[in-house]
């Protein structure tokens, strides 16, 4: 049975290992379950709890979820499942808008040390200072995106951005997309 | 536009005075915005930070969030947006199971003072003492639950009641349900 407990991460191994703990347990949760809703809730908890488990930078995230593809509009992403405060609801993939737009209509993640140096950089949250947006890509669509805000510089690095690949591709593959 | 303020909730307010902060909030929110999954994930974002703007008990608040109607099973509960731990994915309407279960089996509000004494309590979280559970009733079907966990006994109240019913109604009616 799924338990509150697979959101608790002791606080002195590497971020390398608390994110191999991640994902371990996302497998685990989308083992016989497939609802993209239900799996991006839980994955969300899961990012969130890792990150405050962390040293800093990792400590000062301050957003961590998922916008997916508007099902009424496929130039659009919409909010789906996260933790952190209240979010921008949609946004623009064509024309590609901010950090969440480019790596939507890139279909590359987007790490990005300083979000005001980032063109067109929407500032939903003013706290964020930095970002990283991973694809997630089903048949070579699009069909969401992992967005993690940081509240200092540099809040991201390739350890980062190479887990969370290893995650877009497990919940692509994971989920029934809509 | 959207904005990351709208969690920030004052501290000396009543509980009254924060959680028709709370339905304001959400009023604006889904005000031209129906896709369900986006209206709750933000949903559950203002109520995790007014409990945590708040003095004890509900300070101690630690899941909020929600479980809709699955969508290949209409009798049984899956998990959707929430803001705390990974939670249970899947709880049964019928037969109905711990207090998520009853709510919507019945259709009313469950108030437990102490969920050790529910007879049949789901212990996804051991941490959790007392919970609130309201249905999302849309047309006499229930399409989900408003669902919150307390660290103590005793966390919630008639003012909870009163407010959460009046935020099902208003998701209920402001969301594109499946």
């Amino acid at each position: 049975m799924v338990h509150a407990d697979a959101s608790n991460f002791a606080t002195n191994i590497t971020k390398e290992q608390a994110y191999e703990q991640v994902f371990k347990e996302a497998e685990a949760l989308l083992d016989g379950q497939r609802n993209w809703v239900c799996n991006l809730s839980n994955t969300a908890s899961l990012l969130w709890h890792v990150y405050k488990s962390l040293p800093s930078p990792s400590s000062e995230v301050n957003w961590a979820g998922f916008y997916t593809l508007c099902p009424t509009s496929h130039t659009t992403l919409i909010l789906g499942p996260f933790q952190g405060k209240v979010a921008c609801q949609t946004i623009s993939i064509s024309p590609a808008r901010g950090v969440c737009g480019t790596a939507a209509s890139t279909a590359t993640t987007q790490l990005v040390a300083d979000v005001e140096e980032f063109p067109g950089h929407i500032a939903c949250d003013g706290d964020s200072r930095s970002e990283i947006v991973v694809p997630i890509v089903v048949g070579g669509v699009v069909k969401g995106i992992i967005d993690v805000d940081c509240k200092v510089v540099g809040g991201f690095d390739e350890v980062d951005r190479s887990w969370l690949e290893k995650l877009a591709v497990l919940l692509g593959e994971g989920c029934d997309w809509p």
